[in-house]
């Protein structure tokens, strides 16, 4: 399987560049009889799109999705669901700078070694606007995962740049441009992001997605493990550059005594694991952690070669999102989603016969 | 493809289970012609041997590798090359104890909830025996790298516990049984290891890994990136709870113009990207580094419940790792190894027409 | 992977349906640097169109195809290359009668009884229009095969119901609406349908397709043979009930020594093979013939029972090909190109570095 | 996936060589709590076991099989089953003719334009004696098949070279060492054989396989269709060259009011399609005809070149079987239901929630 679908069972294929006429994708493995209409893709669309606030990108994109498949009277049908965004703001410009020189950090220099010519518009296929392929599926995806199963999926911003963002709670998330969990900081994150924005640079963050209600026993052991799929999926997002699950890289100093969570008839009493024990759910919540780097796309000139090899500087001009983490909530949520139904879809497929031996009173949720 | 397969063209797949009669392992995809013999796969073996000093388990093995097939007359032939481990040292042992309750942090609870029952004896099919298949698997990736590339992977041991370890000097890694790249800090582990050992807790670690002289070019965006494979790799190895790429979360309080790493004709002059661009191999050093779970078998008394839900505690005797880290040192290596494997082949497969457009003078390496 | 995607590295995924907006596609894996333009597809999508004589289905399609992605500045990019196809003439007619009662021989029936519902609108995804997805992904490898390899790829309609076709020459095939390679067979045909199309009946047929130059070399044993991916291939076209390669069902007859191609150093003095030994291409042509079943929606009423079991009779009108196997030859073509093209991948992926031991002076033509 | 493992979630990896040390296998994906041991892998082996008559193979093999891991306390834990077939009977023999000089028919040739080099002895990976590990793998899959659905799958020689056998009744098949579905051919076929066998030539055969009690609503349209999957299976069994499902060939030449099959409130009246419509079984019996070449090892001299494309002749001498087909029908059974149970896990995977609409009184039987 190339390298543009993922999944086993729950399978997404994206296609589109930047500048090209449009992005669509293909689900393939939705099981039939969800409702479904194109309004539930578009509320999350709706959530990444561009230029929702002045701390992302200004280009102007509707993302209006339009599905062509697989849904019929209102339901799915069990064959392919192909959908489709027509790009819209691709602002003609003159693109032979960028296409001879390459940004530091940007995937320009590794793409055109790979395959000896790119499409240089807005960054062409390594644009993350391909994320809204993945919020498609993933919509789709957390429908069926909390109409079966009653999983519920959120996901916050968790440090922007220097500053950590204390969690209050999920209901916050929605009301402001940051996706934070924070009603208290968000004007101090407004300021930061100001002042970024007239440096001309950029900055890291930190995401955190919290899946809650996941049954135990998803996941294939020992190379198709839940928190290897997991890993996969969110390291595959533009700007990844670390992924955790549960206590992640504070393990390492932990004891046993400290890390592993004891259990009660009443359940886990902790969640370092972060819902995952053997690659297989524990019935806790899934807790993901991710690091996200700087735009790599920024107004201060940076020392490069060109295409020649020959040294120069290069500073970025246009709309780019001065912290792609901003936007990188509901991405994150959608493959975790995504993650979640197609390892949902294997689980049964093999042990739909096992009746699980132990029902815990009530998995304690630790977010 | 089921869970116990890995990989799209360089596949391996495993079986086995800690007190069943073998491991074994099945690599397919490996080009024909390449020098093998049993001793390939021994060496990297005997490098995570049980038994090796007094800071791992005492289980004795002598994990003698026999290769079946794939093989010919000292070259592969470009058919499955399968392997075999016979396992020695089940002691026997009265399982009951384990069978019906659960060790906090084990998988115990998960496998059993998944699939209705399990193996008990030695953890199973969850036993971190099974990295024995990885490391076999990995043993004839790294010599096909090498030869064909001259692609060298090394690792370390980056932390252990509390304790952080400068990086000295790769030539001191197999002169310490703790795959330490210093010579000076083995005594304080040492001791800091005995000390462990005697409380009966266990302790996490951090592992590194470095992939040298891997070509431009290689990973597929955009689900299937180099980066997003070492991931799922990384994390799919027992006890692994974070992964990171180059500068990994410290990405997230870097500007942009500290992070992206600036070019020159002599190459790029840092390596926050860890050798990976838009999910595509840059020619930089691979830099991965792993967090590691302390071991959840332990002989302090912990909180826990049997199979039916009543509330108990649970201590583990036996032979265990107090640090799991501690042997991760050559799995994440053939992890790593069996991944740019993979994307070696797709990558020439796709593009092997390519005539890659420009050759940096020598790429600085940053380790 | 889910039903819908095939090839294991130039991967083609499908969705649409008969009356739902619009059937595409998603090629990835294909290498960069082919030219290639929506010219390219067109050319082959115009073969398969329907409307073009009497002897098919009245259907108006104009069958644009358009390219959304992968190609830049008239050549692929080795990204994603989606395309898109609208369906224009989804007449407006009551359904309700073909909803509630089964075509003996159609998908309906099953289709009901896996997904619980369908999309009764021209047979929905059961429709032999998807195919049309598979002629534009086919567009492509016979166009880079070609390029890359010289190979080329032809077919023609060998049966009609009762009738045999002589092969003649392969001029004659794009001379005629039947794909005969055989001119002087057309006036018999053409009388032999329009006889047919009167009766209210349908018929089988039977289409050999032939791919010649293709090198020694590709499939992999022993499950990933070539011939083992050319049967799929084939049995997935609609309608398909047989496929043979080389001799085919001859071979139960044939003795060893007759069978057996025998080999001098100018090449296989015959081609009972069919191209393939061992599941490996030998050099010579590869040869697959096929059988289709007649069409199952037919105007001459017969028994069957309604979605709640009672028994009723049905007739089908509407448009309808009264032989799918006439349209079957571009498709089947489409759909040997596709295999070609993903075996040839996967050689040169493992066996890119084999220096081939013995060319053969020029491989004998059977056709 | 490489070339040596099929199946989506039942997956089947298989290594070894005839001359290698061992043949064996690994079953992923089985579900948890079936009864399984080694007793079930081996009466299937010893239907295929060679040297059971004079009209087979001479080699003396007890293919003595092991299962090493995956099952606990006599049922399959859910984690792989690994299982190993040592070679007993590599007669030392001299192989330079053989691996100097090509078989015509056999896979030397292409092999060794393949890889560069090959394993000469016994024909090496293209030895049938690999389909001990497609029995091996059937036998666990037709266990799990009838326990849980009541499937049963049967097979027999319907052709050998020119003498079609009549089916009388299944009871035969396990009585004569043809696995004839009638008593009264054997003499003839026993005759046959004898003559074949003192000319020094071979022949080709016809099986039949046919599974019964498979419910309707397997399979994946459109690419991951049932039948497809059969197709490829049967194709990639050695010496395959034709696979029909129903019908197959000869519904080229039957008319639509023929060949739909009509339905009843108590089922299908005929069953031309074989089981399967649109891609997914129907509830009617699946049937399969395969179509096997005589064995390309004979005694008669021919003409082939060496690896240098000289003319010479070549004699194979050694033990063959003089009709592969003989011994095909355990073979072509298990492949049959490897590829049932996989589809059967993936339906459930996808439309475990689907109440099936409608259940026919009782599917008529048609063998």
């Amino acid at each position: 399987m190339s390298g543009n679908t993922f999944g086993t069972l729950y399978c997404v294929t994206s296609f589109g560049e930047s500048h090209g006429p449009a992005y669509g994708g293909v689900v393939d493995g939705c099981p039939p009889g969800l409702a479904l209409s194109g309004d539930d893709l578009q509320k999350e669309l709706d959530r990444r799109k561009p230029g929702t606030s002045r701390h992302v990108t200004q280009r102007r994109e509707s993302d209006k999705v339009e599905i062509l498949s697989g849904v019929y009277e209102g339901r799915t049908t069990g064959t392919p669901i192909g959908f489709l965004v027509r790009n819209e703001d691709q602002r003609s410009k003159d693109y032979s700078a960028i296409a001879e020189r390459f940004r530091p950090g940007h995937a320009d220099y590794t793409y055109w070694q790979k395959y000896g010519a790119r499409d240089p518009r807005g960054g062409g296929r390594a644009s993350a606007r391909e994320t809204l392929v993945r919020v498609a599926a993933g919509a789709i995806a957390r429908k069926w995962l909390n109409e079966r199963y009653g999983v519920s999926i959120r996901g916050c911003l968790a440090q922007l740049g220097p500053h950590a963002i204390d969690f209050e709670d999920w209901k916050f998330v929605d009301e402001n441009s940051f996706f934070a969990a924070n009603a208290q900081v968000v004007p101090k994150l407004e300021a930061y992001m100001d002042s970024l924005r007239e440096s001309g640079d950029s900055v890291g963050a930190r995401v955190n997605v919290v899946a809650s209600g996941v049954p135990p026993g998803w996941g294939e052991p020992v190379y198709g493990r839940l928190d290897a799929d997991i890993a996969a999926a969110m390291m595959s997002i533009n700007a990844v550059k670390g992924v955790e699950i549960g206590a992640g890289f504070a393990s390492v100093s932990q004891r046993g005594s400290e890390h592993g969570d004891e259990m009660t008839p009443e359940g886990f009493v902790s969640n370092n694991n972060g819902g995952v024990l053997g690659g297989i759910s524990s019935g806790q919540d899934i807790v993901v952690s991710i690091a996200l780097k700087p735009t790599s796309s920024i107004r201060l000139p940076r020392r490069t070669i060109t295409t020649r090899g020959e040294a120069v500087t290069v500073a970025t001009t246009g709309r780019h999102d001065p912290c792609v983490g901003i936007r990188a909530t509901p991405i994150a949520e959608a493959m975790l989603a995504c993650v979640l139904m197609d390892q949902a879809l294997r689980h049964r497929a093999q042990c739909a016969d096992v009746a699980r031996p132990l029902q815990l009173e009530k998995p304690r949720k630790i977010n």
